[in-house]
């Protein structure tokens, strides 16, 4: 929220350039990203960059000043910022944490290595209405405009926290019933046969390496039916499944 | 088949570059797709083309031989038609159409658009034992390199085939059950209610602009309940989720 308002400060001194992980703000690339930013987290917002090209629907001038956001105009700002060429309007703000509510239900991702995965991810839990997301590091980076993009947006509208272990997780939310999804998972989830549970915690692994083996000693461990003909399934699909099937057999207050 | 065994044939004089979707031949890049491509699409092959600092874990020598397979060695032609560095196999193959089976279950997608989501596609309904694939043209390009990488090789395990028209479609397999996948369809689908049908076909739209409304007059219109916060699922998550639950309902004999 610094430097609105005419107040000058260090910070609008910034020379924005392509995003790195070590930045401690990110950037919405698009007119899409840019406006769920400005639903869900308009506080923290640094400015708001728009192309002198800028043709789209929605009148950006009008929204940022009703959100008293500082709206600048600078082309070449944004052509540094995004290497893309029809990208027209960016976002900048900080990063920030959340803290998970304790008695939602809650997807956890072990070591996801891949941002458009996260990405479809983050969409298709908020679709089912699960909103906690945790994350155990090392991990893909869940503000790299990538991954915001391959959510539409939607990675402003859910809580996510990331933890250096799963212990450090269950310290938090050790109430929830855990539920790993793994190849040789014990139970064999169906339409017939899956679990029931007021509070849940659906655990998934890295794309290519899958859950270490010591998470079928945690919980109740999940297979999903498969044919030989794959390696496995892919882990949104899984993850998209078992948040479908959760949901669709635990009915949810959705928040 | 051709110009193997030392016999000379127009065909070895092709100097192979970057794929275009023009060719009557494709490419897989990469040992996990080319392995698939010969366990599945043998015939189709015309040759394989092996870097000389391939040090993966299969002896691609043998399964060539084994296979009667040309094999060649050429980083020059490997970097030509690979943009990417760790590219150290490549298989060329003759495209093909398939006739989908009439008594199996299929996927029908309408104009899908992107290569990446037609590969994940792929991938599920293998996963899922649907084996055959109905396309309605225009749509993404299925032997496209990036499609069949994104599919894991499955491409190769599938039948598919590209209409001009539903109508077209409907005229070979109009004795299927038809689900369209529609955001105000009119069945919600859930844990507790799913159709029952012993010969279907789980219909879906374009990635941006779903199915047309016509579509509400065929058969029996799905929708997958999701939360206002979300524009729409994403297309493959979409599909896996109704090929999970049509075939959990609904045991299908697996070819």
């Amino acid at each position: 929220m610094k430097g609105r308002h005419g107040v000058m400060s260090s910070q609008e001194k910034i020379t924005y350039k392509p995003y790195k992980k070590s930045y401690d703000y990110s950037y919405t690339l698009g007119a899409f990203p840019t406006l769920e930013l400005i639903n869900s987290r308009k506080d923290d917002i640094k400015c708001i960059y728009v192309h002198s090209k800028y043709e789209g629907s929605v009148d950006i001038d009008k929204v940022c000043k009703d959100n008293n956001i500082e709206i600048r105009y600078s082309d070449k700002a944004i052509n540094r910022i995004s290497t893309k060429d029809n990208c027209m309007i960016i976002g900048i703000f900080e990063k920030y944490q959340c803290k998970l509510v304790n008695d939602r239900p809650h997807v956890l991702l072990v070591n996801p290595s891949d941002m458009g995965n996260m990405g479809t991810i983050i969409r298709s839990m908020l679709g089912f209405g699960i909103k906690d997301l945790a994350i155990i590091s090392p991990c893909a980076d869940i503000f790299n405009p990538k991954t915001i993009r391959a959510s539409m947006g939607a990675v402003f509208k859910i809580r996510h926290k990331i933890y250096s272990s799963y212990e450090e997780y269950h310290k938090e939310h050790g109430n929830h019933d855990m539920f790993p999804f793994m190849l040789d998972g014990d139970k064999t989830l169906s339409i017939h046969d899956c679990p029931k549970s007021d509070l849940y915690t659906l655990i998934y692994g890295n794309e290519a390496s899958g859950l270490p083996a010591e998470y079928k000693n945690i919980g109740q461990s999940i297979f999903i039916p498969q044919s030989d003909d794959v390696d496995s399934l892919n882990l949104p699909i899984s993850v998209g499944i078992g948040c479908f099937m959760f949901t669709s057999t635990n009915n949810i207050n959705k928040l």
